[in-house]
């Protein structure tokens, strides 16, 4: 049965890897940086997001949102706060998003083409695992990793942090009563990931944000 | 293609069901009372089981431990540190535990036997999706949270919530940098499931450890 179960899971792969190869041609055609936010549940990768949508707007730019959920439209519901168009994709039980997912959910937008983006953030089902298999055409492959989470879960979910572009840790305003040890995290990472662009920030005080909107536009004036 | 994905993985439940239903009959066999601890990863599990395993030999019962990573053997090393027996099922990236795993790594144990155990933990990997669904045989499952991880994981990830038989609240120390909101956190938890014991804990500083050791202790009095 092993070999049956491998052989599925590669045509899965597969299918999905050609699916992202599309999307990725569509979202570079349109111009618009697309952002896949991957990270345990209860990293705060909602209120993470909300804050860069927000701080986004403020600055003129265009950006929307497409938020994964096993159940339930709480996250799209706070992000819609940020004044951002947001669109909820309920996976009713799988435990990622794939890139037909993305396709589906794109189509069915109202008021909102990719040509008329920026920025569109993907925000994956809250799982270290399964999202890091599937491709969803992005430009940026975020991993998100609070200071409440243990510095070791580079080493332990090595597949997602080999595979993102960018390392955001968050929460960094209760570092002090977690006993967060900086300097092993950031060491951790950078095993796993040699050179990653890491970014230390708090959604709640705003620490670390402008940094991190700065790499954004510098992303997206790169596609040229 | 959805179809035979659905097919096979119901084939694959079915098979680990029906060892989990031998394990379980082990289990009770042996006298043995068997956890099976699911959370996010960054939850707290380890240090949550560490202290459990060390007041219970401390109480002198016989308890170990089986612990599930997707990679590295940390979580077994620092669970070693409390003197119980513990074994590490490296799982190479699968992103849960199954009943076969368990029982050959139950098989393969130097100087454990069942039968010379008051309890079993097997920490699973840490994910709040894919878990759910593989019955290791356990008499309890235990849905671990902590206070940094939002509210409404509950409403989010229903499928573990509703087949646990406890909750276990962790870092309940750092509840107030966090913000948490603890009558939100109970009503989530009964909502999904009524009545659910739910235990307030820090592994750090003791807090509702007698609580939980009593529960266990009842636990497997009730076994007969």
């Amino acid at each position: 049965m092993t070999t049956r179960i491998v052989e599925l899971r590669q045509g899965i792969l597969k299918k999905n890897d050609e699916l992202a190869r599309g999307l990725r041609g569509r979202y570079t055609a349109a111009g618009v940086l697309v952002l896949n936010l991957v990270s345990s549940p209860g990293t705060g990768k909602t209120a993470f997001l909300e804050r860069t949508l927000r701080e986004l707007l403020a600055r003129g730019f265009r950006a929307a949102a497409l938020v994964g959920d096993l159940e339930t439209d709480n996250d799209a519901r706070r992000l819609a706060a940020s004044g951002a168009p947001v669109r909820q994709i309920n996976t009713h039980g799988i435990c990622h998003l794939d890139a037909e997912m993305i396709d589906r959910h794109l189509a069915g937008w109202e008021g909102v083409e990719l040509g008329g983006l920026d920025y569109l953030f993907i925000e994956n089902v809250g799982n270290l695992v399964c999202p890091s298999s599937y491709d969803l055409g992005e430009k940026i492959r975020v991993a998100l990793l609070s200071v409440t989470e243990g510095e070791d879960k580079p080493l332990k979910y090595p597949t997602l942090f080999n595979s993102a572009d960018a390392a955001v840790i968050t929460k960094i305003d209760i570092a002090e009563p977690c006993g967060f040890d900086r300097e092993l995290a950031l060491r951790n990472i950078n095993e796993i990931r040699p050179g990653i662009r890491i970014f230390e920030t708090s959604a709640k005080t705003g620490v670390g944000m402008g940094e991190w909107l700065a790499y954004l536009a510098e992303e997206r004036s790169l596609r040229g």
